[in-house]
């Protein structure tokens, strides 16, 4: 292996100067001083990749350039922050920096998930280090501990709450008893939620950042079409307050879990928990991890997920590691992630189910719904009911934990026969 | 630098076959498979040092010897695990296992807590890795992603649980009513406290976690001395009570702040949390590190915070990173820290404080108690009474933040001029 040139200084191009590297650049900018004592040299921002040269900025127009692929065949520059997201174009840039040379420190979530198996072989192959630190929980650290401190483990189960907008959302419903709608609606106000929240409460993100995450556990690249995804668009105040009166909170998770040798179960979706779970407390803008490890147990991490200071931290840490090792004379020492992993299906998840459904005669029909669930091995663990008009009754099952084929082929017998009248909502429970 | 050779095999040496010991050898037997993916590399243990030859242990007696100099001097071993604890004779070995070339990794907290900075600084000038994850918070990621994904960060605040034997008994005595004695005896009991539980309760053990973490952060050896440091023996049933009374609970926290350029200030006390700050939910063996830094916020790590299991998981952790250095032809981008910071004295703290008092005829003090307080500056938040027998009565105080040398002034001439007739207990509050 080469040995590189220590550089006196090291150059940075930066592409994107949104919320992320605006914030990445003021944190170059504030705490230089910690920032090159960590790395043990100087730096300097070279320049930075915009697409809207109108936009007014504190900087000197002459920091800025919208030709982006000048700045990664800069020759001058050792290391480039790709903040910009989206697949494309920044997949082609990163690509082409690696190929020029470059060191690449990336937050986009979605193309690590969609092309981090290939990136970080192209990175490796050219004794260079790409990191992503930033692409999952913010300033959270998590990638890194995966794939260093807790690497030793067979990991049993992930469960995290990795997208702040729906956990704000989530959290007001509760506190608030409000709807979806009117929470959307206050997030948005925030700033918190964008005017089509569709990445987020639709779950896409957080799918991204799981898949990143099982990749890192099982080695290799879960592929974000395996995971099966559901939103929050669904959740009611009704089923908020039934929830609280079993004593769960409904949280959108990302879930991953091993089924066998080469295959995992990767889910995103909104998830009863228990209140006194870890995750439980984990409230607001704020994310966390919760991992199972079969050596280290039950861990935690938790934090700000999203948000220019937040993010940038992630992303200055990857920098002062790539500056640490271009002095120290290699990169650093990713493994690789190949493909070809399984992902089981939704249907043949084991879990429990909250569910809510309406029938019209109450007393009569719940024998026979009892008896249709036992037909499929489904067992009842809690039940909540109310009256309604008319005579008709909401009831609210909590079941064992059974496979969810078995749940879904029950209701939909209990459906089609007019057992019960409408199923109004259901969904999965942990813990 | 020299290129290392890549080994066929990495093999090790281990020191100390007790609790962390045979943990560790355990995963790198159980968990063989993933630890050889992980590294690229396939590896064995050659020859674990012990003490007493006379115990039965599982493995063959050839894997054993008691000449643990012939471990660290033998020439086909890369990697020395430390697992032994105390400074003597672990510190002369992880020395002699350096200037022989190895690669250590340990998880003796007393021996980095007092010359972690002198024996970082000579493994990196032999391009060696020295990790010790397994040093501060059991299995939990906090060395690494201090050093690493939040080394950007300006750190204004650091505050733990990071022994878990005195968060069991504090657990305990606030969940069960129970005194310091009885929960101490349970802890025994279990296996959780030693027989003499100095190291643990008298917060030893804290403070050489706390001064290893505040010297990672503020990037010079805090030195254990300067560290203030106060056990859990004097809190009492009462204490708790009175706490719970008013939100909160009491955890022995290390805490660690910067005081201006080059001086922190670093204390291991008991401590009143309000119930609703994240660490307040942290109970029984479990540990956990909150973190302010100034752009990621908040950040907050908990796991078991010992243990075989999840102590292993650290080291092998860190084992894994040792193998895919030497892989990657390097060594780690460890940045060695200096020595010189100042360590402020506990008088300068600026905290609230919660006070306990007895006092003789209650309805007249309270006036002459307020009066002395507020010549000192010390304001207060909040208080409970109750009557005692003859007429006495029990006062519990909350200040507002105030300095802690006027605190003690007002308290010393409110004792010694009878206003106070005894002064039961005082704890410092955080949050």
């Amino acid at each position: 292996m080469a040995e590189s040139p220590n550089p006196r200084v090291l150059r940075i191009g930066i592409l994107g100067f949104g919320t992320v590297g605006s914030g990445a650049y003021r944190m170059l900018h504030d705490n230089r001083e910690e920032i090159t004592r960590k790395i043990g040299l100087s730096y300097e921002v070279v320049r930075i990749g915009i697409r809207d040269s109108e936009k007014t900025r504190a900087l000197p127009k002459t920091m800025f350039t919208t030709d982006l692929l000048s700045i990664v065949d800069d020759p001058e520059i050792d290391v480039v922050l790709e903040l910009m997201g989206g697949v494309e174009p920044a997949g082609d840039l990163v690509e082409r920096a690696i190929m020029n040379g470059k060191h690449v420190v990336t937050a986009n979530k979605e193309l690590i998930a969609k092309h981090g198996s290939r990136l970080v072989a192209l990175a490796k192959s050219q004794s260079l280090d790409l990191h992503y630190e930033a692409a999952v929980g913010g300033g959270i650290p998590l990638v890194q501990p995966l794939k260093h401190q807790l690497a030793g483990n067979d990991v049993l189960k992930m469960m995290g709450i990795l997208n702040g907008t729906t956990n704000y959302i989530l959290s007001k419903m509760k506190s608030e008893g409000s709807d979806f709608s009117v929470a959307l609606a206050e997030a948005q106000a925030k700033g918190y939620a964008e005017a089509d929240p569709t990445n987020d409460v639709d779950g896409f993100d957080t799918a991204y950042k799981i898949s990143i995450l099982a990749s890192i556990a099982f080695g290799k690249q879960v592929p974000v079409a395996g995971v099966y995804r559901e939103g929050i668009r669904t959740i009611t105040k009704i089923d908020m307050q039934y929830a609280d009166l079993l004593g769960y909170c409904i949280k959108l998770l990302g879930v991953v879990e091993p089924r066998g040798q080469g295959c995992v179960l990767a889910r995103v979706h909104p998830t009863l928990l228990p209140n006194a779970h870890p995750l439980a407390s984990v409230n607001g803008v704020y994310n966390a991890l919760w991992l199972h490890g079969d050596f280290v147990g039950d861990v935690m991490f938790s934090g700000r997920g999203a948000g220019s200071d937040p993010t940038a931290s992630a992303v200055i840490g990857d920098f002062i590691d790539v500056g640490r090792n271009m002095l120290a004379g290699g990169c650093g020492s990713a493994i690789p992630y190949g493909i070809g992993i399984e992902t089981a299906p939704i249907s043949e998840l084991v879990t429990s189910y909250y569910l809510r459904i309406q029938v019209q005669d109450r007393p009569k029909v719940l024998g026979a719904i009892a008896t249709v669930f036992g037909e499929f091995d489904v067992s009842l663990a809690a039940m909540e009911m109310k009256t309604l008009d008319g005579g008709r009754g909401e009831i609210v099952f909590l079941t064992h934990p059974c496979v969810e084929k078995s749940f879904c082929d029950a209701l939909h017998q209990l459906e089609s026969s007019g057992t019960i009248e409408v199923v109004c909502n259901w969904f999965r429970v942990e813990g």
